[in-house]
């Protein structure tokens, strides 16, 4: 951890500052493995402080190592009052999460010295390189889900409404010891898969039709994210291709995965066979994420994502084509990139299932 | 829902503005309906604007009416070019959820005759008072969670494990219905229980100790939110004691509500029972606050609380007791103010109940 905001020292240096305010709370878990709800870090070459109030010192006291800890009143940013070296200061702040409110109150505690400066993204483009430990956690939590599904398809799929396997894939994820679903799984059958964020419906789910499971386990903190499309017996052939073309698209995306080329790259891929295929346009979404503390983080691996992939991102490879009002295809696996190339996480098999 | 945003904007002329820019999505939710992840609204006495992305373009148009629907591209703010009227304007922002860069982003798309001003919580002031139908779903979520924590209860406590207790609780809050639970549920038994906000452990909950359970659902939208302190069987002298007098501290502050005083006045009331019963120091948190599309919203009823409570508000009333490394007790009811009083929505029963 005391390495994490080192390394993060070092970047706030480089980007011509003397301290960063982290405010966001997966950055502070991840700079100084605080795991409440209220709390801020400064960090600096000379700054190591951590603040947060009565309800968790007691937390914070057997999480946060190599930090100068403090207890602040109602208002966090209290708790930095005579932190900052008498001095001219630039301190960085993130504007991509703090509210303007919780921005003119920290312009109010800064020293007449100091000036505050949009700093956004510092300790996401840090996490976005996982350490091997964190690649395990998030390769348990993928283990974790692939069996969730498994027991979750055990009991079929035609018959039960869409709410009903959802709410069973997510007992079957806690169950298993994680601490939540990633987020509310996503069970969309025949036209509603057309549709990339359904949520589930108290609708049966009809024979022979295709189903769109998209769902994730948070565990240690840290999140899996998987899409299978599985058929509830025979489908018609289009769906059939669809699938196919898509997976051809998962696989070249993964195949091409390596550190070196932006995401733009790597969705180009996958892109071009869609669009090759004559689908392009159903393809309205990028093709990947990262996943870490959070289920989506960078990099990205769409048409913006600029950034070049570097070893130690863990990322979403998940192509889709939806056809409106007839069905929707989506398969993703999780991957580390890694000298190698990429490592997939996700354990389940690929080929269109019939459940 | 119309209405909705005519009190809106007559609130927002009241404030010497032009237009609000709604960007928290509860607040967009209450003003025009909408219930997606991606939206803004702008509202002022000649404009009703709503935009959103391509992905909820279609549940707009079921959700969102009397509005002037628009599709943005990526950037949602770039839906409201060409909107506002040509002339000097001020156009509110709520400062409490947008972000800087949010901010930085709107300044630079409004026209040059707009000033941004900071208004936070003027839809936050209208959702604190709810109209029938919202109590009725506020009603009928309490009574989803109450029968919920019943069938819980029906398997016993001593012997399950806290983790076990709140995800079987969770699990029948989801099988009657509900989207959620409000929150993940608080089951804290002995010393756990003096932590106000301790997640559910991996332990056995023993006999003879106290639990507290603090949980709520969310249905249609709408929050509850419970608590009740159980037994498992007998428990020592004091426990009894103070649970007896966190709820006398319960039922005089909800005989206190009423339209009229402030909720640091009703604060108050509780406060001062345990204060003269010596407990004043292990009443660390506010009495209660208001619960409506977001589980903590307005009113405060807490020594910070200024605002006059209303008829109309719906306000948590739970008062709590914290021997570090012994006990909690808290009793948690929630009430609509009404002229004639206070209508408590929570139907279980407040007896130190041995399970």
């Amino acid at each position: 951890m005391s390495d994490r905001a080192d390394r993060l020292a070092a970047l706030v240096v480089e980007e011509g500052l003397d301290a960063l305010l982290v405010s966001d709370l997966a950055d502070l878990r991840w700079t100084c493995g605080f795991t409440g709800t209220s709390g801020l870090a400064l960090v600096g070459p000379e700054l190591r402080v951590f603040v947060t109030d009565f309800r968790y010192v007691e937390q914070a006291a057997t999480e946060v190592a190599g930090f100068d800890r403090r207890r602040a009143p109602s208002e966090l940013l209290d708790g930095l009052a005579r932190v900052f070296p008498d001095r001219e200061l630039r301190v960085g702040f993130d504007d991509a999460s703090l509210t303007v409110a919780r921005h003119a109150a920290l312009l109010e505690r800064l020293p007449a010295n100091a000036t505050a400066v949009a700093a956004g993204g510092l300790v996401a483009r840090l996490r976005a390189v996982k350490e091997a430990a964190e690649v395990e956690r998030i390769r348990a939590a993928t283990a974790l889900a692939d069996d969730a599904l498994e027991a979750t398809l055990a009991d079929g799929l035609a018959g039960r409404t869409e709410r009903a396997v959802a709410l069973a894939l997510e007992v079957a994820i806690r169950e298993r010891g994680a601490e939540a679903a990633s987020f509310e799984p996503i069970v969309a059958a025949g036209a509603r898969g057309a549709l990339p964020h359904a949520s589930p419906r108290e609708v049966e789910i009809p024979r022979d039709t295709l189903v769109v499971v998209d769902w994730g386990a948070r565990l240690d903190g840290y999140c899996s994210d998987c899409t299978r499309t599985l058929a509830t017996g025979q489908v018609e052939a289009e769906a059939a291709t669809v699938h196919a073309l898509v997976d051809d698209a998962r696989a070249a995306a993964l195949a091409a995965l390596r550190p070196g080329p932006t995401g733009k790259e790597i969705d180009a891929v996958a892109r071009k066979l869609i669009d090759d295929a004559g689908y392009g346009e159903r393809f309205g979404h990028g093709l990947g994420h990262g996943v870490g503390l959070e289920v989506h983080e960078g990099p990205r691996v769409a048409r913006t994502g600029e950034a070049v992939l570097a070893a130690g991102n863990v990322v979403t490879i998940e192509p889709g084509v939806y056809l409106p009002d007839r069905f929707g295809v989506r398969i993703e696996d999780l991957a580390v990139v890694s000298d190698e190339g990429a490592e997939v996480l996700t354990g389940l098999d690929r080929t269109l299932r019939v459940v």
